[in-house]
């Protein structure tokens, strides 16, 4: 039984102490190893981790070709300002290689699963020497695990790791007591820049769950065009979260006169308090025409946009 | 080279009474034929054919399953307070046979082409003993064959009919020197009821051009169902041209409160003087929501409903 920490209760600096003091006790002359996303818990946990450790943490950022533009610099960018050296790894040809020819969109997320978990991240893992595994975990995953919302995963068998075989190895999870808005809060006073709290939730399977039917580098290359519109026309707007999907049906669309079938981005912009139903925005019409002309002039093979008009539920907030 | 009649220049009355001597005379005591769609031109040569020959025209309505609801039975109902009788000949099935397993959009027209004049129609010329065969060919739609817009077609090969081994037959086209806006005139002083001409541009291949993807006899209900509500609330909007479209791709929805992939209508409306060019009607979002919870609401397995925001050029009016 995990005790909660609330936020009432959350004493930051104290939190933050104690963590670090924890984290070096385990540790010892050790090393341990994290992978930052970019999210705030994970983001947090590469801040305590660095406090604790210094240069005996070693954090990495895989790069899976999934991103957003420019999200792998940005993320990278704040913890360099921030002292913290972060390791990029190139592995988005693994990724890509992982979801060649999967269309459904359970089996994509679990190729990326595996492709991160498997392949990339254990091999980092194990070729670092490092024993200890920092991971920010927080209550709500718990939650969510023991009411069969998340799969249980013995992570070290995700990296390929056999606890029996490779004794010692031992995972620290220091944001387990706390939810959302206690990290939130451990992470401002960590020093983390506001512009990584501020950004719309985004999911796991990054780019990936923005394109319907198979996952291409060109077809992640197609939604992350339209995202950097979407998202740079929708971000005054203060709704909750909102998106550019690809989709794979073809449509007929004319170029040069004449008829030529092209692509589909369907928008979504979503109003919502706690993601479990949401509206759509009622965007005025100046700024879906300028979404529309915004997508159909700067990405390639676009002939047509939608918005989403229907409301959570019966629809989701995400499209796969 | 054929004489154009213009507006101007059409006598309504001088008109219909010319062309009942011309397709009396042409007849003589035998019988003719002609297949009714419903739309303005086939309605009118219905009409003078009527007045010309009484029972000896032989007017079919071909139901090919791909008919908006209650569309045969409203065409039909017109011409019997008119008078005239027609003939549905249900031929759903042999439509949906040969639209089977096709997905492109080309592929489509032309099984729909070759099912409607080879198999259906053509049976029922041979069978009717009917040499003459009534068409509503208007100039149009010779300048666009010259222009090859349209694929010239022999009508006789494509009802299966050798001219050679079938001596006699002929095509009669009493409407070829007008254009739309003199068919009209002339549809009107016939008597045809102003439903007929109010009706909102409606696509050959009906509603198999509102399917993405394979044309089944469930997926063409599911977009008849769409177009109802569609139709329904959009009528006073003045619109050119409104349409619910039924796409392939599945889209994550919750049923019964999990995860379930469903469908998706996408709503297209239109504002256009002449088709060649057109932008989305600004509908509010009243109107918008309204749209998507009568969808949600009326058709089974629809979980997400858009609204086309992209102009033509690039989009095209119609999506295949």
């Amino acid at each position: 039984m995990i005790k909660e920490i609330t936020l009432q209760e959350l004493n930051t600096s104290d939190f933050i102490n104690t963590k670090i003091e924890d984290i070096r006790k385990a540790v010892g002359d050790g090393i341990a190893i994290n992978a930052l996303s970019g999210g705030v818990d994970s983001s947090t946990v590469t801040m305590l981790g660095h406090k604790a450790l210094g240069e005996r943490l070693k954090t990495v950022f895989i790069e899976n070709g999934l991103m957003r533009a420019g999200e792998s610099e940005q993320v990278v960018g704040f913890f360099r300002e921030l002292g913290v050296v972060v390791d990029v790894v190139d592995a988005q040809k693994e990724f890509f290689v992982a979801l060649k020819g999967i269309t459904d969109p359970e089996e994509k997320r679990e190729a990326i699963t595996q492709t991160f978990y498997r392949n990339v991240f254990g091999r980092i893992v194990r070729e670092s020497g490092a024993k200890f595994l920092l991971q920010g975990t927080i209550l709500t995953d718990v939650d969510e695990t023991v009411a069969g919302i998340k799969r249980q995963h013995n992570v070290f068998e995700q990296l390929g790791i056999d606890p029996q075989e490779a004794f010692g190895y031992r995972i620290l999870e220091p944001l387990i007591q706390l939810r959302k808005d206690g990290v939130r809060k451990v992470g401002k006073a960590l020093g983390l820049p506001s512009e990584l709290f501020d950004r719309i939730p985004f999911p796991g399977p990054a780019l990936s769950a923005r394109v319907i039917g198979e996952v291409t580098m060109e077809r992640i290359g197609t939604v992350r065009k339209a995202t950097v519109v979407v998202e740079r026309i929708l971000k005054n707007t203060g709704a909750f979260q909102y998106m550019a999907i690809l989709h794979e049906d073809r449509v007929t669309g004319m170029r040069d006169g004449k008829r030529d079938f092209g692509q589909q981005i369907e928008i979504r912009c979503w109003e919502s308090v706690d993601a479990r139903t949401a509206t759509p925005t009622r965007l005025s019409f100046e700024i879906l025409e300028q979404l529309a002309q915004g997508i159909i002039s700067e990405v390639p093979g676009i002939v047509s946009v939608t918005y989403n008009i229907a409301t959570k539920p019966p629809s989701t907030i995400e499209a796969i």
